[in-house]
């Protein structure tokens, strides 16, 4: 096998996800166990989602690996945990076609190119590590052939990015906490598919920042150390909402979903400011647009919107249904107009039917006017994402689509 | 007595006050009774505090109230529960010179005028409704010659605004929460007079603000009813706090002064994020400024500034001493620059024997500098009042003083 000079690659794509019971806190930092259950949303891939190729091949030196196009290093235990953890488990592969034969015991000695690419800006606090991570573990384990179904897979994402468990799978996904030492039992399982509540409409607005941010690494572990409210809130606040979150997902009952979520990223802030030093992720855009929802929600008969805000100042806004969502894009925009030089197409990616439904050019009607209240924040946000529910990791068969040169195994 | 012309009169400052161990959330909102102790510094009344004058005529055909000169309705139940409670505590008054005798039980019958003034600008958020009914009750109990001591005047100013309580006193103040259910235990008591700790120099940043806030009331209302983390903060983490900041007041501990005020600030804004809706009483600027007080104790060998924020985004600053006041002020005003329009004697307020030392017409220092990092914040601070810890309540002789005519009794 060593003297052949064959390529052998998978190209997969994994969606990122965002929380709507949040992650905060480890109980055992090296293996990236959480003090709380979690539950998340899966993100269209279509609009956020990381693109992976893994290549395989004898005259590989050794494991490299590309982010974005540029070359990275792999010896961070995260990375070499996620390596060691799916190596061990690659299975027998042949490609009679090509004449690859891989045994089992090969893939300790085989060495591996990795290329990654997000398809949304980096930097801008979109869990792009979750998707990268579920990504990279996704397409080893189709590479290597490991017959371990996601969940399984999920516990050893776990260990690159605790919330990139949470991507190996579509629709709504719970991360059980676990109980055991080994985090053996740390998983990802999804509670439904992303058909199950395809009316919910996903706005991401990417709020300017002029401050930089506590990685969520540190601040969770700092918030550990230091919050006199975390311990509380995971062992007494996150056990019943979990139960509620669930209830209320596969109810698809908006208003309690949206309590629960608006809630519970507040709460996430809330511990995030008891850490000592305090950690601010939202500004005063971020709080602007709390205010906006609040007040949309209050003088509608029943929540039409919920929020939520991971360890940055970017909003996450779903809505109820494509309605919703139509009317609260024209409010945005109304309250958050872009700057003069911008132009639309630039301000608001992702799902351009929205767009286009919600009628930018013409005059903003009064009934959402009255919703919202003043405009003058241009330039605050930076620009908005469509986007929905969305489906778990596929392999790509496209071979177009690779990232890698299927004979060298370099960057295209 | 009924037919003479008379009008006496009383005039008495009172200091306002901050909590460095903070006050939210009720148990019975009539009486204003709290869920948890609370402890605060007196600020210096040559910086803040109210003036009020009190009258008592035959005269009068009802009781009258004028703040800042306008007047304003005293049917608001506060106001009423203090009129009444004061009003039951009068004894005999006597004034041979000029022929006045009032006996105890014509208190419920004579009427009064009350004229009040702030000597800061209103609407600033700085407890101006704690000295002013301090100053009312306090102005009260002289006139009607109450033979209660300041701890039972203070059980009176808590039922026109909780926070009243702690200006009876000056030094810093214990507000114990008391277990009785009429209220009667839940006083405030001097824990030192204001020469113990005399070092310290209280810097505020009044930081401009485009957004309407919560009134506290109504704001710790919300709190007590959505929050799932208060009443974790008042039973389990606040007893503890308040042993310990008792204990760092009477050693003249700094650090650990500054480690407990800056937590429970914190701590205090974290339980407004968690209330359903959230409140926000900092916005960026006050995040920036804890930053740069952060930044500072990092930089020093031991913590040299404690910060906290009350209902609102301005920062109340503690120095160690007055060095490091007259470095933090040059630093503050480094990062804060007033507007090209505004000059430095209506920027820096109070004391301006500090502004005088900071000689703020020089380069400053480059140590200085490199504490607090870059500048470029234009009019996000309104101004700066430069304090002290200072005195309780007292009745000013001086005549000329008085805010009602002594003749007429109506406002000058």
């Amino acid at each position: 096998m060593a003297e052949e000079k064959w390529v052998m690659m998978v190209t997969a794509q994994t969606p990122t996800n965002i929380a709507v019971i949040k992650y905060w806190g480890k109980r055992d930092e090296v293996r990236i166990l959480p003090i709380n259950d979690s539950i998340s949303v899966t993100l269209d891939p279509d609009h956020l989602c990381t693109l992976t190729t893994v290549a395989v091949s004898p005259s590989f030196d050794r494991d490299r690996m590309w982010l974005n196009g540029k070359e990275i290093s792999l010896s961070g235990s995260r990375y070499q945990n996620c390596l060691r953890e799916i190596r061990s488990r690659g299975d027998d592969v042949e490609d009679k076609e090509k004449g690859i034969k891989i045994e089992k015991k090969d893939w300790e000695k085989l060495h591996l190119h990795i290329a990654s690419h997000n398809n949304f800006p980096t930097a801008a606090g979109l869990a792009s590590s979750a998707a990268g991570f579920a990504c990279l573990v996704f397409a080893l384990a189709k590479l290597m052939n490991v017959n371990e179904d996601p969940s399984q897979l999920s516990a050893i994402a776990r260990q690159g990015s605790g919330s990139a468990c949470r991507s190996l799978f579509g629709g709504f996904v719970k991360w059980n906490m676990g109980n055991k030492e080994d985090g053996s039992d740390s998983v990802a399982v999804q509670l439904v598919d992303d058909k199950h509540w395809d009316d919910l409409v996903i706005i991401i607005a990417v709020v300017s920042s002029r401050e930089k941010e506590t990685s969520s690494t540190s601040g969770m572990r700092e918030s550990v150390e230091t919050s006199l409210l975390l311990q509380h809130r995971a062992k007494e606040v996150v056990p019943e909402r979990i139960v509620q979150m669930e209830e209320a997902i596969k109810n698809r009952d908006f208003t309690s979903f949206t309590k629960l979520t608006c809630a519970d990223s507040n709460q996430f802030h809330a511990v995030c400011m008891d850490t000592s030093p305090p950690i601010f992720y939202m500004n005063d855009t971020s709080h602007r647009i709390i205010s906006l929802v609040e007040k949309w929600n209050r003088s509608a008969s029943t929540p039409e919107i919920a929020y939520t805000f991971d360890a940055g100042p970017n909003a996450v806004l779903i809505a109820r249904n494509r309605k919703v969502a139509v009317e609260l894009l024209q409010g945005l925009l109304y309250c958050f107009p872009p700057k003069p030089d911008t132009d639309m197409k630039s301000y608001v990616l992702g799902d351009a039917s929205i767009v286009k439904e919600a009628g930018l050019e013409g005059e903003l009607p009064q009934g959402i006017k009255d919703k919202i209240g003043r405009q003058d924040q241009k330039g605050e946000v930076s620009y908005f994402i469509c986007s929905r529910p969305g489906r778990g990791p596929v392999v790509l068969q496209d071979q177009t689509k690779a990232l890698l040169h299927p004979q060298t195994g370099l960057p295209k």
